[in-house]
């Protein structure tokens, strides 16, 4: 860059800051001491500095959105008597009422996952019927293989042909993560922004998908490539779907809860490795354990603290664009494991695989004690997890750092277990203690994974 | 909505609120009188309201998202030792001198309109290369025809092949409105958001497109029905492109710059009136002509006042939350006539068509006098604008007035000028003013377009 050299003048002495007011239909650019609160309808919390240089003018926008959504853990979502599914996602108690004693019926455009439909498919149309609603229901094969841009195209042309009001009619969309994602992507690109809502089916998606902001799908053989930072309106979520969900794929949400308790918290983890066994057994719809002091049941306890330690890491960090994530456990080399094995491992899966080795990473930097790792693996043994897989090499695993180096702004930020329960971000970790640890890793869960010795 | 009959119990008293405070890399919700700022490491501006009811509890994520960019007025922006095009973008002064003393090469992924590309390709080339940039150049046909999610995906597919650094590498777009904005969404979608700068090479984009947020592509067939809200990091804009330009596409930038002085800037509308066929003539290269009593010269003159006006009008309502927009003046009856006569009219031509009979709107309302009528459509008349069109029926209007009213929350929010440079928002505008103001409208004008007598 030798060759350029003109100088970037932005100093603060030709910057002049200013406030945006609005009088009546007029806004207006007012130096901060000429803002008379008396005289204008309001000021913006938006902002534009101006700044001139002999080589032009700049003009830089600071301009903050608030975003807002609701997490609702509820019960009887598709009971016909509940309402939360046609109205829960709206704040304003005024336009509650005004649609509580309209007579225009409700419209609503639902996007379900083909395998939800075919279980709950009469029941949710019933509701819908009861209710009065007038609806389109697109009952779609959202697996991971259909996750593209395809599918979120095919669901707007049906959107359009719907003629959907933007303002007045949030896309629903019931199913897994996959379906959640997809149907999340579309509703952010249509009309650059139409609210929609996430009911989740699966336990993976109840407390990971539905909780944040993102949305995607997969490009150029690459998971969640495309998409969007957009939350939904409002996630609702009602357990006694997973009661239909598959044991694996109990297990496969399992992970994701378990990796929140390896972060943050202790009792979840002690909650997890004394009741998992029933969890897995009961889907978590029988909630007649009783945990600790508390008088709250297992299944709900669980979930409620996956969800408010998620919504506490997700809500200062929408975006992303702080770098430093504990939610990134177990996703650090678990993305091209699990493309390279697809469709061998389901992405919690691929996910426990990751931690499994961080902890033993963990316990060889002296992080965690070897009493503390085996207490872990045997947690995740308990829940029927891969905790080893051949195809996850050490040059998997070093490839997938130095992806992580280049992409993570020249830091690994590698969120490790320090303790049960407590983690802290690391840039330091040696190779040599990544290799020794693989080894052990190998050494001491080959054997338990595939059933075979594997001298 | 009689059967829903479950009450929404949202009432203040069982919710609590919470602040997010981190210490070292874990973020915790604590009740606000808790927060004590000298144990934590940092408070984030983000809530979590937590409400418990007998039918769930609900947490409702409120987190402010700060957009930041750059809008950039410079000359030489392909003079090899601009480095605007480069690191303008840069806020940081660290990492701007990090890179000026790295050796690294910068490497830049660039799509441009085929068009622009033929006149400016070698300057462009040349530029990169001297300044030793590793790059791709993108020469693409963005035509309104072309402007589909297929061409973005097309663009998003040699992204990814350029193993584009999402961090490190913008991506830039440089041609008229139709390139910014479907290069503007392929990087929005890449990795759930990718910085991408805007070059506008239009008259058009110059004011308009590059000013603001929105990004966007036509489907099923209607104009930007997908698009997100994603500003650029910066967009760099620099007049000299626009010397190529056809004088019809200046006529057509010129309409978007009168609707900011309409509604907003008495001075630029003199300053179109008195110099608009000099600018025309000139195309914006010529700086001669002092205007009023300013020392500033009428083309930069102009392009500054349409700037800022817009940004004024943007800054706060960057997601177009707000629905009392001044910046949608010649919006409302344009987009079905310029679809229905694709493509017959371009953009500013279609916008200009909806503000002339806006105008007679006003002046039937009272609230222009019929000499300020006359100045305005005589001064779109030398802006070699037209300001009639057949196919812009009654039917059309009132069409476009109805769709406009159901996705404008109920309200038709009809922007009018009331007297030059002044302009405020209606509601209540009589279906009689309207045919009063329409006749009169064919009357006057409908000769003077097409030149033939229409009784
Ligand atoms: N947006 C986010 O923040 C986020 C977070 C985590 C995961 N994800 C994404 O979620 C996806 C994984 O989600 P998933 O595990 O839910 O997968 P999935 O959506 O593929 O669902 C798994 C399987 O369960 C079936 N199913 C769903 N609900 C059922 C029910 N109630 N009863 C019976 N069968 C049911 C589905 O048909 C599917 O076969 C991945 O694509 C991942 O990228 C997104
Ligand atoms: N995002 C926004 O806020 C926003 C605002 C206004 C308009 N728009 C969009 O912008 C589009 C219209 O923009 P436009 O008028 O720039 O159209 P355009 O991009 O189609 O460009 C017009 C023509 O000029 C040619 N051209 C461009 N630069 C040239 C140059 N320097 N010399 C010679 N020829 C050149 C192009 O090849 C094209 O043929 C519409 O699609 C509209 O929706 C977006
Ligand atoms: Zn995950
Ligand atoms: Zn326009």
């Amino acid at each position: 860059m030798g060759k350029v050299s003109q100088k970037n003048n932005d100093t603060e002495e030709n910057t002049t800051e200013f406030n945006l007011v609005r009088v009546k239909s007029t806004w207006k650019c007012k130096l901060p001491q000429k803002v008379n609160k008396d005289t204008v309808d309001c000021v913006s919390p938006a902002k534009i500095y101006e700044s001139i240089t002999e080589t032009g003018t700049t003009w830089t926008v600071v301009s903050p959105i608030i975003f807002t959504y609701k997490v609702t853990e509820t019960q009887g979502l598709l009971d016909p008597s509940n309402n939360t599914l046609l109205l829960g996602h709206i704040t304003d108690p005024q336009q509650l009422e005004d649609i509580k004693i309209s007579n225009k019926p409700i419209r609503r455009f639902i996007v379900i996952d083909q395998e939800v439909f075919k279980i709950y498919g009469i029941k949710l149309t019933k509701y819908l019927e009861v209710n009065n609603v007038v609806y389109k229901i697109l009952a779609l094969p959202t697996t991971e293989e259909n996750k593209s841009m395809e599918m979120a195209l095919n669901i707007l042309n049906e959107v359009n042909n719907f003629s959907l009001d933007r303002r007045m009619e949030p896309i629903i969309a019931i199913g897994g993560g996959v379906c959640l994602d997809i149907v999340g992507l579309a509703a952010s690109l249509y009309r650059r922004r139409t609210p929609y809502i996430r009911v989740p089916t699966t336990l993976l998606s109840y407390i990971d998908a539905s909780v944040g902001a993102k949305t995607g799908v997969n490009f150029a053989n690459c998971k969640n490539k495309l998409g969007a930072y957009i939350p939904p309106a409002a996630a609702f979520l009602d357990l006694s779907f997973i009661q239909t969900v598959s044991r694996r794929h109990i297990s496969n949400g399992l992970a994701e809860m378990l990796k929140m308790a390896l972060m943050k918290h202790r009792s979840l983890f002690e909650l997890l490795e004394k009741h998992g066994c029933m969890l897995l057994d009961t889907k978590f719809q029988v909630d007649n354990s009783l945990y600790g002091h508390s008088s709250l049941k297992a299944a709900s306890q669980a979930t409620r603290i996956a969800i408010t330690t998620m919504l506490e890491e997700l809500a200062p960090n929408l975006w992303e664009d702080d770098l430093n994530r504990l939610v990134d456990f177990g996703h650090l080399i678990s993305p091209p494991l699990e493309m390279k094995v697809l469709p061998a491992l389901l992405h919690g899966e691929a996910v426990n695989i990751d931690m499994s080795y961080m902890v033993y990473v963990s316990q060889e930097s002296g992080l965690l004690t070897e009493e503390e790792k085996q207490r872990i693996i045997s947690c995740m043994v308990g829940l029927e997890l891969p905790v080893w897989h051949e195809e996850c090499t050490l040059e998997l695993i070093e490839k997938s750092l130095q992806d992580r180096l280049k992409h993570s702004g020249g830091l690994v930020r590698m969120p490790l277990p320090v303790g049960l329960g407590q983690a802290e971000i690391f840039n330091n970790i040696s190779y040599e203690i990544l290799h020794r640890a693989y080894k052990k890793w190998c050494d001491e869960l080959s054997i338990s994974s595939d059933g075979n010795c594997d001298p």
